[in-house]
């Protein structure tokens, strides 16, 4: 099985994504030269070798490993499917008992986890729902909410940083789609790979924790577009442009946990805010396309900064004093780019790592769909919290948004090989 | 734009896939060799072919006709992402007054279906969320329910073969989520792309027709595996082994109606049968694989009949009447491919092309996921009518489903360039 790390530890001289598609270079070369297959792709390629080139199951080949300093899931790139769901704790007899339950679910996880993303099945009875698909860049992220503390006796070691979000006015969070004890992300480039995923977990949650919300999302396909894979949105716009990158000098620092940081169980991890945002598409698709530019502040051919002149491209800064011809600002006091810059909330950022969603029609008949954001920052309150609270009050954008649900997660850091996920709080 | 013809028309003399195979393989061929991208995938590889290798974009850039004989996404390869959507027309002043704005709706229709699938912008004002990616395979195939013939007069026009389906003891049917008066089936190999395409048509529809339902489905992802493209289920089945194929002698006269058929309007054109089939997944998962086996009739691993011994293969015939070593029956008197089976059914057949959908959890805690069945035949009554009603009675995997919608369309066959889908019955 071809290894691709996709993760942090790897991808820090390099921005995401260029592993990867240096590996599809390397194995549409070995391909067409009619090189041995499974060097490329691994066994499950050679078995029908005969019509298939190589290049069309490096998707499938595709491994994220497990193991790491970081969970994976947060540096590797958008995968095409995916699922997010929140589990809650079964209280047991005391919260020791609830804890030592706890602490066995996130073995069998971790053990699950690393097992599907290596391409193996599930131990004992597999469902069989990825049968005949590699791993496909799946990932397992696991995180812990605030309840989890209550349920397990661990109050005195939850995070400061874990304080519940503010109420923010633009606010319709329904309880039952927010929060929960335990989080699972999963990501893979097919969506069978994903949902097997799920429901190996499901299975493995058994009587310990019960599925208190699911939903699942989608990104571009692999090789649909040439392009570098920037998400675009269901509002069509180019999204994640400025996000800190592994090359960043501050990356680390803004992303995850240090070593030594407290809580000392969280060393390598980072706090995940999850948000379901409904976009309300038939009030957006009803403005013109440069009145949408205007509300985002950036093109919506290619995400150039409306600051940037006519060359301008994805990469041009954002000027967020220009002016046009006219004298006007060219990105305007409420676009969403100039609330929501790094240069208006004294530096927050957070590496934004979202799906689409789509679940069909309300009973009001509107579009059920918009984004399952997802944000990652060594602190939320250096970064989603005072980012939302400006947007809360001054984004254009926010006149085409609904925020339903809401989540915020500490995600421990990555399991060394023998270790789960977890470990160093659960059994700390 | 590379075009691929994935349409019967072409695919006759061979499976399905292989010329999408084909093409892969000329694609990976043409990337590694340095030859010019934009002969494979179009101007959008050409933007960023430095560092893009082709092949990567020959998912995005087949592109399958919309114009032709038949419409496309009935013989077309499974696609990654889908959508079904059912309209109901909004009445007008007279019958003759809805007609005209069907017809308009469906001139509107086909011309974007024509656009998009090419890879172009819709007309007017596009979401622009298609943008960046190829046309990915989209296609696009409408239909007419019972309701459309009498809101537009032409009752006397509609054919014997949309008369209802019958009742079925396991229907737990949703009427809300079944029928319409226009259906609207939209396939990619990307999820955007697919969502392009649902907002794209439901602008069309503007005051004409309302969303009545919508939902949407998944496949593998084009390269997730090596093997040729057999839908595997969220049951980890293999789904479709005993599809029709193209190369079957009587192939077309089982799915298609024939030019001279009755009525007229309808040569080139097919009836589906769509049934939201929910999975009952934490039952079925409690089963050990080799009861899940039995109850298929088929192996798990690679679909191969349970009638064919350790060598059988996915391809080998069923063999109704074979016996184990003890003297039973191989596949059981309540195996689903015995109970489904031509042999058990007078011969009838269609061709299967679902979409698995995952919506979360029901308000009970169930998976809400299962199977978008869609079959496709010449005549339901030679078709799925019989087979259901066998399965109705019979099925040992009946247990383990809940049929929670259902619709039949009258699809017409395709149109001619300057033609429009369905022109042959509202102005004929």
């Amino acid at each position: 099985m071809t290894t691709v790390d996709r993760s942090a530890a790897r991808t820090a001289a390099q921005p995401p994504g260029v592993s990867r598609r240096r590996l599809l270079a390397a194995a549409a070369a070995a391909g067409a030269g009619g090189l041995a297959a499974g060097a490329a792709g691994g066994a499950f390629v050679q078995e029908s070798v005969r019509d298939e080139p190589a290049a069309l199951a490096t998707v499938g080949a595709t491994r994220v490993p497990f193991h790491g300093v970081h969970q994976a899931g947060i540096t590797t790139p958008l995968q095409a499917a995916g699922h997010l769901a929140a589990f809650d704790l079964t209280p047991g007899a005391s919260p020791a008992a609830t804890r030592r339950e706890a602490a066995a679910l996130l073995r069998r996880w971790s053990d699950t986890a690393a097992r599907l993303t290596a391409g193996e099945p599930a131990a004992g009875h597999d469902t069989g729902i990825a049968r005949d698909a590699g791993p496909s860049s799946l990932t397992v992220t696991f995180g812990f909410g605030r309840g989890l503390f209550d349920r397990t006796g661990l109050a005195a070691r939850r995070p400061a940083a874990l304080a519940p979000l503010p109420p923010f006015s633009a606010d319709a969070l329904d309880a039952r789609r927010s929060d929960g004890d335990l989080w699972v992300q999963i990501g893979a480039d097919d969506a069978l790979v994903a949902y097997h995923a799920l429901r190996a977990l499901i299975r493995d949650a058994g009587q310990a924790a019960a599925v208190r919300w699911q939903v699942r999302g989608f990104n571009r396909t692999p090789g649909a577009t040439a392009r570098p894979r920037t998400a675009r949105n269901l509002m069509g716009q180019v999204d994640g442009t400025n996000n800190p990158r592994p090359t960043d000098e501050d990356f680390a620092a803004r992303i995850f946990v240090p070593a030594g940081g407290d809580p000392d169980w969280m060393a390598g991890g980072s706090y995940a805010v999850y948000r379901r945002i409904r976009m309300l598409l038939d009030r957006w698709e009803h403005l013109s396309p440069a009145r949408q530019e205007r509300v985002i502040g950036r093109r919506r051919s290619d995400g150039a900064p409306l600051s940037g002149g006519p060359d301008a491209q994805e990469s041009t800064p954002v000027d967020l004093d220009g002016r046009l011809a006219d004298g006007t600002l060219a990105i305007a006091g409420d676009a969403h780019v100039r609330v929501a810059a790094p240069e208006s909330n004294g530096g927050a950022a957070m590496l934004r790592r979202p799906f689409s969603y789509d679940e069909g029609l309300r009973d009001d008949g509107a579009p059920d769909a918009g984004l399952l954001f997802v944000a990652w920052q060594a602190d939320p309150a250096r970064g989603f919290v005072p980012v939302q609270r400006k947007l809360d009050r001054g984004d254009g954008l926010s006149r085409f948004l609904s925020h339903e649900a809401s989540a915020l997660w500490a995600v421990p850091g990555g399991a060394a090989a023998g270790e789960y996920v977890g470990q160093r709080l659960l059994e700390g």
